[in-house]
């Protein structure tokens, strides 16, 4: 290498670092042992008909006899791919191969990306549920709302493999233990004000274990105000909100919902859409997740000085207490599918939840989440039900 | 270990091995590096959004930024699995991951088996078309005909990627490349007459190949007799047969068809469908293929004392000249995806089964395909459109 390659090479990007790491192969199938034509004779044609034979007799075999018991799928339309919108069937390809990465370096879970041609719902589901024998579960991805609340839905009920969304769940999960931790910290209870913004996958996921986990006063807000009784919403899932949260039906706005709230949770998909003048509005000790990525709700930096915030929190690693899914999905899918557990309940998700919570060593305010190298993932896989 | 386990472990019978050998986890990823948090976050968000919008801004980048370019996927209904007919969406599933390690090892294409839920024709094209963004290419496989011929047919047009049917098409280069360097040992040319037993996906993709080939004495029976022109066959499939074989529009069995016939190619799925005394109608130096796994249209030892008969090959390892798709389809589907090709025309598909029959060093009687640790792979790669 000449001195100049080197000095370029020096003086990369991260731009350029980012497009060079990412041509790695990330789907490679690992390559396995077939040493000679009689092994490959009992692995394929003829000696194979034996095992086929065999789980067709007694079909719960397919789990010891193929690698069903530790494949998923991980589906995707392309309509909401990171906070990206709408990028079609082949750039959201990238995010769903790193997260394959992801479940495998943390989770030992073998899981394909499969982008599909269609953002019909019907087909979506048509789709999901042609390809589930060869799964032991399905990761739901990056799939615009309501149709991705949806078809989670109609394919738990359907499906006889798991189905894990999330966006609405692992955010939700990871969400609560943060919020267990700090109000360790901060020494307040369940009573406390919850004010969260945003009202898709990830804010109505959060508001309904929030609710399950037994928090009481809540108030959720979306681009129109706070979600409440009165009006009706075409969407059943906000619908659902309305009727469950907000016990005073205050209509307003986020601003005026913030006033006296302990915990502003930010799930809204919107950079800086808070001010710091709003968050002086909080009560004593206030925890605030700002949670959108890239661009928060509001920066940490420019809340740090207030007197009443205690806790701040983002999705970005270059601040203290990132909220990142991938502390979640590794071993939450891999609890699944060791346990061959077809439908997740919501005493899963709360084991979840106080799973990675506990996860945390000398918990303190600049460390109230594991980090992805941590045990969380061998954690939430031997999670006893 | 103790004495009597080991004698136990010396004595596994056969089938023992088999499902022993097929405990092993067979389609799992390779693990990647993922060093630390840096990396994760150009792995994944927030670095990854760029390299999604430099694919949405140009689509073509997908190969060069995801898997897809060396991924496939090894689609099945269960209908068709080996010998054994319909056993549904979790039995074949072994046959599928097989075939997938096959095509890691010879190949070094990555091939994900998906069984699907769903025998109906339409649902499967949906479904097919509705995953194809993630992969490179298709591999068809037990299907039951004609649905097969149909969906190859409908997806070969529709799809941006190649879709190979490996019962038709892998089946028939490697008979091809056979039958090329038998007719060279027995110094016979392109006149000679072929007679065909079989005509679903393994038969009618032979004969349309040989056909293409310049063969133009072939007959083909299924279990009704010769195919012929005077009465209507509602499989589209056979009826092209009808008009493009058979000049002399023989009706009658195949017993009457192999009178006089050079070649005999079976590819029925019916065990001891011909007597030797069929085979003793058939001209000197004949060339008998009886190709049907694992009990073939007539047993080898039967006819080898046969004056008339210079070549008999099988699909089975345990005889000479075994004619066996998986000595096609790892090294010809890397040379799909390498030339990126979107459509196999009948000329790769020659050049294919010349690339084969030219793969065998010292060509005689007993060595007429090569076999599957040989080179054939790499040569099929390498062949240059």
């Amino acid at each position: 290498m000449d001195v100049e390659t080197k000095a370029n090479k020096g003086n990369k990007t991260s731009k350029e670092k980012i497009f060079e790491i990412n041509l790695m192969r990330k789907i490679e199938l690992k390559p396995k042992r077939i040493k000679s034509k009689k092994e490959l004779s009992m692995l394929y044609t003829p000696g194979i008909a034996d095992v086929c034979l065999e789980i067709k007799k007694n079909e719960t075999l397919v789990d010891k006899y193929t690698s069903k018991r530790n494949l998923i799928a991980i589906i995707t339309d392309g309509s909401r791919i990171l906070g990206l919108g709408n990028i079609g069937k082949y750039a959201g390809i990238p995010v769903m191969e790193s997260k394959s990465l992801i479940y495998k370096k943390f989770g030992d879970v073998d899981a394909i990306p499969i982008s599909l041609a269609t953002q019909n719902k019907e087909e979506i589901i048509t789709i999901v549920k042609g390809i589930s024998p060869s799964f032991g579960g399905i990761n739901l991805e990056d799939i615009e709302n309501p149709k991705a609340l949806e078809i989670h839905e109609q394919l738990s009920n359907e499906l006889d493999i798991p189905v894990f969304h999330d966006d609405q769940q692992g955010t939700a999960f990871i969400t609560l233990a943060g919020l267990i931790n700090s109000l360790k910290i901060v020494k307040k209870d369940k009573n406390v004000k919850i004010c969260i913004a945003g009202c898709g996958s990830a804010g109505i996921g959060i508001t309904k274990l929030l609710l399950a986990y037994g928090f009481k006063n809540i108030i959720v807000s979306d681009s129109k105000g706070t979600i409440h009784r009165g009006i009706t919403y075409l969407n059943k899932f906000k619908e659902e909100i309305a009727q469950q949260t907000n016990k005073e039906n205050f209509w307003g706005n986020l601003q005026g919902a913030l006033k006296g709230a302990d915990v502003f949770i930010g799930v809204s998909g919107v950079g800086n859409l808070i001010k710091k003048e709003d968050i002086k509005q909080m009560n004593k000790d206030a925890i605030v997740f700002a949670l959108t990525n890239p661009t928060p709700e509001i920066m940490p930096n420019e809340i740090n000085d207030l007197n009443n915030v205690k806790i701040i929190a983002t999705g970005r690693s270059d601040f203290p207490n990132q909220i990142n899914n991938a502390i979640v999905f590794p071993g939450f899918m891999k609890f699944l599918l060791k346990n061959k557990i077809i439908k997740i309940t919501l005493d899963m998700e709360i084991l979840a939840a106080e799973t990675i919570a506990n996860s945390v060593k000398n918990i303190n305010k600049n460390k109230i989440v594991p980090g992805v190298f941590s045990d969380v993932a061998k954690n939430l896989a031997n999670m006893k039900i």
